[in-house]
């Protein structure tokens, strides 16, 4: 119900960001898979903290360890349980932050949900540390549909109001291999140039900026999805909303075609070259009443500012029920949006290959005649 | 899987557009619930078809039949059974679409997913027909949380591009019912006017127009809703987008946010007359980590324009893979997002008494010394 | 969570006994699925009150109606949902029972559960009433499973200390179809008049008996289930204590292998004619680890003696707390335990429909290398 | 779905016998609870081998390591993550097994179900060793229940036909304690040294036993469970049928009903010494309708004899389709019954707490005027 995904597939994290260690349980995965740990390691590195200027300076080397579910380098059909142990802890620099809630963070919350129970240190089990065995999870359920033709990228569309190159009508798999090897995932790069100068610009004025990813899957068969509360916005939406600063969603052309005529907005279905049934735009991101059309599926969503920011900031003693003024210290990014493009695309992976498990139960039961 | 949501509170669709019924059956229900039949009838009429020039001229009366889980007007504590009648079917509209997909319905998608089998006649069991229970369903849940101090409130935010007024930072109960009773749901009546003539030049030129909704929740405890995928939004999110025409969701400043300074964006907290704490402002839109922050719930959904219009449009045939021209006959709506804004404040309503049913388990528990 | 089972098939039960209806809804059912109604009608008639001296005097027809999910005699896709209507009630039996509640039944336990808001005529949402709808469902789910060539029979294994012959190792479809043909389903039928005896001669002193129900399944899949709490055993489990009276449940040697040796409990492995894979006994009831070994699934269910007797029984005042005599009027019938057999096979056909479709998911990804 | 249970508090298993660790994660469990872990490796030391002559000669001091969930001795809100490493694997006793099925255990099964792929070692994810982590799981809800006032007590009733005395009609929590404290979980000594003589004996002829444990819950209130599905029964069941070797589960009279008249098997209505409504019997094991009446729950469960046996076994080369004779070397129990008597408490607890967080959601919403 709480940090767990997936009908079939069942993804479950745990852990706290200065706890022991965080991790993620997945059930369900087929048997004889073979994961590539090395393409597994490269999608967590890309989200990985440390690397560069333009994240925080909290350096892990995320080298996950796996309690069970792998034989051989092989899944086994078992739940697969790894853990990643925190190395790089400074506790100390979140003690005084227990009383004083810091704006836009979880601290608040999570105080009062868990009556003062929570191990509020650096989030605790809200932190987006916990986006590290998400990617790891959502990366091997990428891997297995990569081998069925589907393939899932993404890039930054967008950093303080500067706009990245939208994604094609029909992206192909090359282009986001070539995205996931930039340093700085963007397609036009002279964009991703001004973006990183704005990042810089906002990190040495103590402060933060949000962003907004673009992510699209290709290869997906049409006819996938349920309807009403079962489609694929909706299983897309109930994980991608667990990724933390995420707080917009949209698909196609998603707010714009509210401002859009239908003559504008309907996609125009079309026979392609080659017979198949398609459609001429793809307003519709994909999908038509939750279920695929069999045109990419595409989609945007939102990244709030990181909220840990340098300037002083006005907050309240929890105890006292006083006004405080907050600095943070400790150590933060300017902005997330760029390491959250790994993590958006794990958890589409996740989401489709559970529909997928689930629309092959039902490809094999509607054979009948 | 696919037409249910909820976990305590389980809410199932059933029915087709042109079949016999459409109707609901809802599971966990309290018992000893009153429940208010001519206030659920006043907001199932605000979603009614067939009341003015603005919607579709289908006449349905839309009296739910209550099958089971209500004696003596009081919920019995079994499911709740009802069921709505389909009165005025003209399927004779819909027989020839059966294989000539309209662009941007589920037509096509329908057709895949079932190999064939769907209901198609005026979107079968994807029609927009369905949300005449769904509000039913949400209805009874608004009545229950409006008993405990929770009130729901939505209005049209944009129709075409005109922008109505948004939500004040704190709605009241009294605004939600102002809005409730106009016959076009919005704060600003000059300003509705003009969306309303927007709609009917769209209509005019057989064509049709999208919109935004704005939602509210007031009254919510704080700590409410579950780390990562068990969400508030995420909740929500699996549910608003099983509103048919759904294309896109943003909480509090949501897309918006991307552009933000974190300076900007982050809410300060402060102590109120009161002696509560809230923030000052409410860009996080009264979520933060998943969890609510006692400040009001507020969310933005967008709704595409209706798919079916009056003017020519390209198609295929199904079975002959060939092009076609295809005028829609029949009748629709030239614009759904006034229609379907009760039909937000009974989703949201659904979703907010399950996770408070949750959350009372929780806060019973949490009190252990 | 409550009225409702099954994962990718799901079947929900609503209505009350003495309510406008009792009836179920079915989501997940494979579209373009022939529904033979006279077959359906058959099996829902083997439960039916009415036909004879041996069950109660209540006559009702149970004739479903279909409300969604069927179009021209096939599944649409959309959830299916069948009614019920009560016809011949007469609650006045019932209304002196309200304050006292009856022993055995579920009276009571409602009364708490519910906070006196049930609906306790007849046993309300708690009636044996209920199990007709699940027949209903259970009787879909298993022609679906008879054109993939896998069958489900049942036979009164015991009444009132009086034993059947058990099924042989290997039953067969043709021996399934034999026993559902009976008034009196047993396969001795000389047994089967002895423990008719002892039924009339139980309503001939206003009282009544329990029995024992057999029941197995032909032509399963090995490999089908999940470990630990996703087994055959674990979901067939869940589902049949749903069954009204059912107060125990053995898979295969059960309680008899409790009293055993390993030696002689442990099916020995061996090749048979066709090369296939199979154990020379069946103590195990074709489940190992949860899982289907492809040995025939036989387990057995207690039912024990219908609550309702004419006898004086000895109860409490609710409202005053002082003892009270209750002779039930009403109609009941002395025995169910032979009604329940076409239920305890419905039931079964569901769960393990349910399994091969999620069993389906993983064997299609499993394939791969 | 399948190495997990629960609705609200969620418990999912996870490792193999001789891979790195066995584990748990636990999702729900209420903030702050203090976790006593003298107490919690009492009772996993109940369930641990190596102990006496009477279990396997595996060693394993089965300490868990928690590595999230609890902070400062308390539960933290966030999943509980608890980590048993496995010491004393000598996996070579099962390599040749690898080919040959062990007759009575899942080896077979899983090798269709996973197609090979499983990792068969010692029975792999589905061997007894993951009970440990089960234990720990329901230990902590068992505490939670104890400081609510409800104690959940297990004793071995039979072995080889060994009868102990059964619990009296209001078993007390010192009773439970007495029981928890033997070296031998009965309640007659005098019977338990013949059964221990039954297992010594089996052990020397390298043979097994089973066995039947008979459990009990006090405290609960009345009205606790859900209609049909949900019911309490069918909760447990599907929990405790996913401790390996459980064959048979029944509730009070159980199969005894079966053979009972309604006049004997009807619990008689009471008021009792403090004026609350009980029952003069317990033939219903406390559950009418799938709801506890407030009386004891109380049902036995038949655990088959140990699979694993000296004794030379037929079996089958899976590889080469050709009958094997198979004598199991490794280190086995000739009796686990005794052993599973904590882990049957444990899952009682864990499924017993998950409805009571349920049934507060209820409570509290049901309170309405």
């Amino acid at each position: 119900m709480s940090s767990e995904f997936g009908n079939l597939l069942r993804i479950s994290l745990f852990g706290e960001s200065h706890g022991r260690a965080v991790g993620v349980l997945i059930g369900g995965l087929p048997a004889g898979i073979k994961v590539d740990l090395e393409a597994l390691q490269q999608l967590m590195d890309r989200r990985r903290p440390g690397k560069d200027p333009l994240s925080t300076a909290r350096r892990e080397p995320d080298r996950p360890r796996f309690l069970s579910g792998i034989t051989g380098g092989r899944t086994n059909g078992s739940p697969l349980c790894a853990v990643i142990e925190n190395e790089d802890v400074r506790s100390s620099d979140y003690e005084a932050l227990q009383d004083q809630p810091r704006p836009a963070h979880a601290d608040y919350t999570a105080h009062v949900k868990w009556r003062g129970w929570a191990d509020g240190r650096g989030g605790g089990h809200l932190s987006g540390r916990l986006t590290a065995p998400l990617c790891l999870a959502g990366g091997i359920a990428g891997q297995i549909l990569a081998r069925r033709g589907i393939y899932t990228g993404a890039h930054l569309a967008a950093v303080d109001g500067i706009c990245d190159e939208p994604f094609p009508l029909l992206p192909t798999k090359e282009l986001f291999e070539e995205i996931a090897q930039k340093a700085f995932p963007v397609i036009d790069e002279r964009r991703g140039r001004q973006m990183q100068a704005r990042i810089t610009e906002a990190a040495a004025e103590a402060d933060s900026v949000g962003g907004v990813i673009e992510c699209a899957a290709t290869g997906l068969p049409a006819g996938l999805g349920a309807p009403h509360f079962g489609g694929v916005e909706n299983r897309l939406a109930a994980a991608l909303f667990g990724i933390p600063a995420v707080k917009g969603l949209e698909f196609g052309a998603g707010f714009k075609s509210a401002a859009m005529r239908g003559s504008q907005n309907n996609d125009p279905f079309i026979v392609d070259e080659e017979g198949c049934i398609r459609t001429e735009s793809n307003h519709s991101g994909g999908i038509l009443g939750g279920i695929t059309s069999g045109m990419p599926l595409l989609f945007r969503v939102a990244i709030k500012p990181t909220p840990s920011i340098g300037l002083p900031q006005q907050t309240v003693s929890l105890s006292r029920r006083e006004p405080r003024t907050l600095t943070i210290a400790g150590r933060h990014d300017p902005c997330i949006a760029h390491r959250a493009v790994p993590v958006v695309e794990a958890v589409t992976a996740a989401v489709l290959l559970d529909m997928i498990m689930e629309g092959e139960s039902d490809e094999v039961n509607g054979t009948e005649k």
